[in-house]
């Protein structure tokens, strides 16, 4: 069942420990390790560099932090959990008084048990994050603390993969790789994108895939910065992939209008389904869909999730880890992008190319003996026929119609392999497999 | 009150016992009793010829059918009613065991007294229609079957009238004419059509008309086929005609996507009558709009019935017979098409022919005293010439202002008279005359 | 708090005892007064002139009347009440039969305690105004009637201001000076107008504003037939003001299809409100909306009121005296007013001026530091960047992120004063300043 979802959950594992942040070697051991499964290519871009309204930071990276007590005892220690160092922390290696160091600590006094993800990329500071717990029982006068880091002139990293298709019309697919051990949000992302491609890397395709591991906003600017013209030129759909690991429900996030074919293809296809989900206006946005559908940029973006950031309590903190996610979840959430693609691959405007209604009697789809009851059961192929009439793909159809997306297409391949429809201003009958692989 | 309406049962009772089929003579000697009312053109297609994805069938015709018991007494025979035969039957005469028979009998177990309609037009069989209460007292070992059929090279015959008007514009009329003895699924339609022709010829009309009754489907594709191009230039509205006999509801079954003129004009004057009526979809339609609809086709074709097809037990069974329908029944359905038809003929764009308001009062329109309350009485003028802005047709200017149609109307004669008011775009004043004769 | 709404009502009590007509020196002695407050410049045009469908009447001036009993004590008498006598009485002096001077009499029998408003413009009568309940107690069997009035040719009067602003485009204000001692309808109009006037003359204006107070109706279309080419050009809003005095409760009379700058202001400005209202129907207009809105004259009018005309019994009776309006309810309307005006000077298209969202931390915007719930505070400010592109207005904007129009405000000044927004297709900086005043 979610044999996807045992995988993707595997590689989650695997990723899980590295301390990931927006640069740094964090970022590229977690592309290596991607590498792994799909041909991703790796880009560096050097700090300093503008992109948009913005610059990129210096590079960041870490390989140790503690606060320790009177007695030498590691009360904090990053080896523990990665989360206790708030990210892009500058190097410190003092000891200071209990007062000091509380103005560098952070905790959730309502969730006590919880590591708070904290961090301050554009100004420098330097802190730690501490269960609410823990932090309430420090009383020594002194302590001693130390974050082994470096901030210097490096790169931004980032993972890219274009697929060709027949066409050259683009699907973008984009999931973010700059959180450290979380498993939600953000590891579900790359996991399940780097399945989907596995997938879709066998599949004979009729649209192009750009597929982007990016450093969540800096690194979706970045990529916006290098790559605007063509991406506005060529891509018709595609989704920003986060949260989807967890079991608990569906989301849906439109894009800024909620009028592109991403969003008519996601609503089909989770209306379509089983599953019920909470629809969230782009008020509520979050992600990098903020730069994809952004004024003039103007891509056309969604996101399908399983719980939506923010609306979990687990969210950016220690709480969001492996337990909190599983391969069914997974799985959920990959069947749902599958079916999505395939739609998108599988979706024209068709026309049916006789006038009048055809005589499906004689091409055995209709019974030839008339008696009551008996048009019943032609009436689904004929109310696609009346409406496969250039205007409408098929997503249209299904509406219109009634019938699941997917059983509109059975009847139109039917219809097509009878050479009774054709697919509106596209004469490559070879794009229209897609499903049959 | 039912005057036409028991002139339109009375042609039904004439027509009633012939067998008709979708060709044979059945349909010639219908249209020949159908020519005593109206100077229907009898068309003759040859059987062989191509009509879109279709081809018109051979030529069937029938003198008699029966089934004999061993004791030689004819058990079932088409001398009492022509719905024993399967429309289509082949010629057979020969002994049958009971369960050969059985293979070519129909019957209905959930209305055991109905005889079915059954008919096998482009498939070689042969077969008997019986009440299922008749069927399970067949016992006998053998049977003598005999159809004295016919099924040869000949022609579909139908039946068209053009009726000229003012303009070149056509509404069109569209009837069936291939049932056998079935009263509102078929007759209601023809002989409702005949009188509305009967009266449509006694008045001024800015339209022209375009009558015809053809045979279901086979007939309507074929006289699309030789008629396409100039429908497709000239109609600008249209019903397709059945099941207006009866006296049970009012159904409206709107054109491919419902916004057309012809959809404005059944809702408008449906739902300013006192009747209520149930409106579907076009996915539930199964008459002529199946081809008059089909895109390429695209003709703004809707249908007003009385029950329709399909929703009524007694449908495509002998049940639907004169008992079913009433000179009653017949006359609702024949004043609402009327009420169509004169919309159609009055509904303009209408143009206020003054800068502001004009002074009704000088005009005898407005009282000459303003005191409280007196500006109500003035009101709707007020309203039908603010929406007289050239872009308003009649029924737009109803819907806005809440004023049934004829209010509407008796308003703008009124206006038009006084030379407030002109046509939009047509210089033709008689042309606007319809409803006074 | 009611600071305006108590100059208001002054100028008020100063204008009630004037006998207005729709010509005559009751509107001169008006404008005269109003001219103490601003420039009004005062047109007079002469009896006989055509306007479009209509003659600008003969003046009609009026010194005094009454009736006098047998005993010669004055009963009805215009000096006590200018409602006593019927607007564009014909001269009278002679001695009536009770039964004759009945068929002169104008009462409400279910007001008995109130004079009613009526008129005879466009028909020679005379006649009087009378409590119901003094009527009834008329016994003697002769009378004297006496109406010392002139109707002669001469001008109809109206007053106009044109109020330059930055750009050619106009803001169109007018209310009517037709009525004789009447407070909400009509004085509330023109007392709230000359101080929006006031309030308008010492701001910076964008727009143009053409003001006039002209007689209800043929002043209307008097000043349509004179100025339409210009205001067909330049308009882009306006309002037609009235019934804005009295307490009870809020209302709105759209344009005629209610899809102009000045219904989206005015609902708008009413919704972010605290205020209830009701809305009408334009089917419910009844005063100059009729001519500044009908087909052809088509300008953008909408109306703010407080009670409706027609939908409070005092209306055009003796009881729509001082009473019935307060200072404070014009200052309820005078503020929605004030509102409006600031929303049409302020309404523009804005544009992000960057790709991408603007990194609004490093112009303090955003916090620094990124932890659980930090977002939530920009949200309303990205919700504004990201629909602020180029398409929407500040109205727009307002509906789609769910924010009244003044946060959108506050949120548009910060952005523009950092330099991340531009006003669509304008240069003219200063222009949009109207509010900091």
């Amino acid at each position: 069942m979610a044999s996807e979802g045992l995988k993707m959950y595997e590689l989650m594992e695997k990723l899980f420990p590295i301390c990931r942040s927006i640069t740094g070697e964090g970022v590229r051991e977690t592309l290596r390790d991607i590498q792994e499964h799909i041909p991703l290519e790796v880009k560096e871009v050097p700090s300093g560099t503008e992109v948009f309204d913005w610059t990129i930071p210096r590079e960041w990276n870490i390989n140790d932090a503690y606060v320790k007590n009177d007695q030498g005892e590691k009360i904090i220690d990053f080896q523990q959990n990665n989360l206790h160092v708030m990210g892009y922390s500058v190097p410190v290696d003092k000891r200071v008084t209990r007062e000091e160091l509380e103005e560098h600590l952070y905790s959730l006094p309502d969730q006590p048990n919880a590591i708070p993800y904290v961090t301050s990329y554009y100004k420098e500071r330097w802190g730690f994050c501490i269960r609410h717990g823990d932090r309430t029982k420090l009383t020594d006068r002194e302590y001693y603390v130390k974050i082994d880091s470096s901030l210097e002139n490096g790169s931004l990293t980032y993972g890219e993969l274009i697929i060709p298709g027949e066409q050259r019309e683009e699907v973008f697919l984009s999931t973010y790789i700059c959180h450290p051990s979380m498993a939600n949000n953000e590891l579900s992302g790359p996991v399940l994108l780097s399945h989907l491609v596995k997938w879709l890397r066998t599949k004979k395709r009729k649209y192009t895939y750009r597929i982007v591991f990016v450093p969540e906003t800096i690194g979706a600017l970045t990529y916006l910065s290098r790559n605007l013209e063509e991406m506005k030129e060529n891509i018709i759909a595609g989704f920003n992939i986060t949260c989807v690991g967890d079991d608990l429900e569906y989301s849906f996030l439109p894009s800024r209008y909620g009028n592109t074919l991403s969003d008519r293809v996601a609503l089909k296809i989770m209306e379509d389904s089983d599953i019920s989900f909470k629809k969230y206006s782009f008020l509520e946005r979050g992600s990098d869909e903020r730069q994809y559908c952004s004024p003039g940029i103007d891509l056309p973006i969604a996101s399908i999730m399983r719980t939506k950031y923010w609306e979990y309590p687990e969210y950016h903190t220690s709480l969001d880890n492996l337990d909190f996610v599983s391969p069914n979840g997974l799985q959920g959430a990959f069947d749902i992008y599958k079916a999505c693609i395939e739609l998108i691959e599988q979706n024209e405007k068709f026309m049916v190319n006789c006038l009048g209604e055809p005589q499906l009697g004689k091409r055995g789809l209709y019974p030839t003996i008339s008696k009551k009851g008996s048009a019943n059961r032609v009436r689904d192929i004929l109310n696609v026929l009346t409406y496969a009439d250039g205007t409408n793909d098929l997503i249209d159809i299904s509406y219109i119609t009634g019938l699941p997306v997917s059983d509109v297409l059975d009847i139109v391949y039917d219809l097509y392999n009878k050479n009774l429809l054709i697919v509106k201003e596209r004469e490559d009958i070879a794009s229209f497999d897609f499903q049959l692989n």
